[in-house]
């Protein structure tokens, strides 16, 4: 029996934990979110039952679009329940470090921390036609604080993850997959079936198997929590200053963290949307 | 001139070995295989007239399947004599230190110990419509013990070596190229030309090159003696586990270990094969 | 207000530095090339209104052809005044670090150092018809000295990065990108639009933040300067060994470092130019 949650609709089948992302409208991560996705790995902790878990969203076109940027305090409070410090990176540290196997499943926008979170994830699977990556960060001034930058690095080398991060461009799928920021991009009509078929057959193996698997993968490519922590103060930082305080005020003057304006392009999806 | 060897065929052309793998029926690495596997590694140690090996099977259907479980206990004595240590992921990291330059051309399933056998070699190059690739010790709740896991993740990052493990499932010789499982798929007509092609150009040149540049590339990207001395205690702990030893009994009674059953899809090539 | 140098054409565009190499014939790296980076990059560090450098060549056919072999003690020695030590691989090694976001443009040749000098960028982007890399060290007894290695492992892995050293082949674009030599292979014609347009976009961001993201990704993936060392000591004691001397001598002969030559194959392009 799992707890209920406000952001979250969970369903179980079998040992395998449905997640469906849900604080419309447009799945910002706020301290509702938060909240519930410490909760959710505390569930992970404490349930022996479940074995893998699949987070999709109930909104087809936004996975998670990014933080509520009017409650950073509020949200990064939220994160330090689990982990007694106030911060995302180390909350998503601690989900790829669960016992449970985790499975991304993206349709629609994951920019941000939305990435973050995918990328702190075991598996990501992208819908092709719809799935959008960005590091937005550097436009407002900031470093991304997750753990985007150790990920990124890892999976996709130097070159290619100080491109994600210096253009704050918007990925699509296949282009995703080719730099690595995902396993694979897949079909949008048959994406479903294909996380639900692979969960199933993982959880159909022996948990102490892929627990035993899990921590030794993590002891060559998850960064470590020092490390997490360097990104995360940095971003923490930085919100004070000054210019990224103008380039936040003038982005939501422009729109941002309004549905459509998010839907179309995004705040940073042209060239020329935010002057030097 | 070389030794000859009980279930490896070598034919030499200028300082270019090309190793057969031939161990009938399906290439099993049993108790024999890594006994002259032991001993090739010692001749290339000795032997200053090999620049270059190239390993294929004389089995176009088997690279090498796996090891045969019914002997666990004799084929890792075996690789103690190399080492030291009964260890076949040890046995394996002393390939991948030789002076002499390793090219796996690979026709046919390579699962379990055949992958991690492969990824010990230099480079890798797989016939694009027979070559097949899985990691499937979850299956029966194993972790690889012969370096995949430290190799996959280098090579392909968190993400997909996670899948791989977890899922236990066969990868194509196109998309084992998308990973980074191997360096390319190749028609399989042309694969032979190929890699002897490569394997000649490269002995033409100066032997103290290779040999310098090999060491400064393990320095970075080989795991350490540790790490593979880990993973292969977690493997030989783990045998002994009673849920592995019953998967391990259904297996054989499904077919596990003959040529026609691993043929078609393998024990494990269907998601619905093990149940929990 | 930019310095003149003799073998770099520059151009400011904002805050957008384009640098075009220009060293006729062939865009050799010799001495004069080698102190003219050593100025540029002192210019990066002291110049607080260049924020991006685009570096392209003159000369559609070389981007960089390689080090001028007659003159490997003097241009070593012009690396020397930025760092201290006579090597290039720790100059460039310096450029990885600048504070300026740095985008190679490739077209043509970049074998060997001229590899290694856009491996040493933040950002690769390659002609896709005309764009060709190479590190063909090995075909003369060397090791690459100038970051190659290092940078090479990271970005493709252990597998395809022994192939490249060892083969000394010639890769094209689309391989160069599958690989993870370059970030993306861009049809020549649109190539100088796109670099351009990514420069200007990331020239329009705040410069603290693409100084602080490029920190913490290069304590990630940027080796030690200890490891780059040994790199650059290795390749400058195997210059004088007489098997090396033999080999130069040859190509020499066949050729190297003459236009027609180098554009046609080079000298190693084909898999038998080289006599053991």
């Amino acid at each position: 029996m799992i707890a209920s949650f406000e952001t979250l609709k969970t369903r179980v089948e079998g040992s395998v934990l449905h997640v469906s992302i849900d604080a419309p409208p447009i799945n910002l991560m706020g301290p509702k979110l938060v909240r519930d996705l410490v909760d959710l790995i505390l569930e992970f902790d404490q349930n022996e039952d479940i074995h893998v878990a699949v987070f999709k969203s109930a909104n087809p076109d936004f996975f998670i679009s990014h933080v509520d940027v009017t409650k950073i305090a509020a949200y990064r409070e939220e994160a330090g329940r689990l982990t007694g410090e106030a911060s995302v990176g180390m909350l998503f540290r601690r989900l790829s470090e669960t016992k449970v196997v985790t499975i991304a499943q993206i349709e629609g926008r994951a920019r941000a921390i939305g990435s973050e979170f995918a990328l702190a994830c075991d598996m990501r699977f992208a819908a092709r036609e719809t799935a959008i990556f960005s590091q937005f960060e550097s436009a407002f001034g900031l470093t991304p604080g997750a753990g985007g930058i150790q990920h990124l690095v890892r999976l996709m080398g130097r070159g290619r993850a100080l491109e994600a991060l210096f253009t704050a461009a918007d990925y699509d799928a296949d282009l995703a997959e080719r730099y690595g920021w995902v396993n694979r991009a897949i079909p949008a009509a048959e994406l479903e079936g294909f996380t639900t078929q692979i969960a199933q057959r993982i959880a159909s193996f022996p948990p102490f198997a892929t627990t035993a698997i899990k921590a030794r993968v993590n002891a060559i490519a998850l960064a470590s929590e020092a490390d997490f922590r360097i990104d995360s103060d940095l971003f923490g930082d930085a919100v004070t200053n000054p210019e990224v305080g103008r380039r936040m005020k003038l982005a939501m003057q422009r729109g941002f963290q309004t549905r459509d304006t998010e839907l179309d392009f995004g705040v940073f999806g042209h060239l020329d949307e935010i002057e030097p």
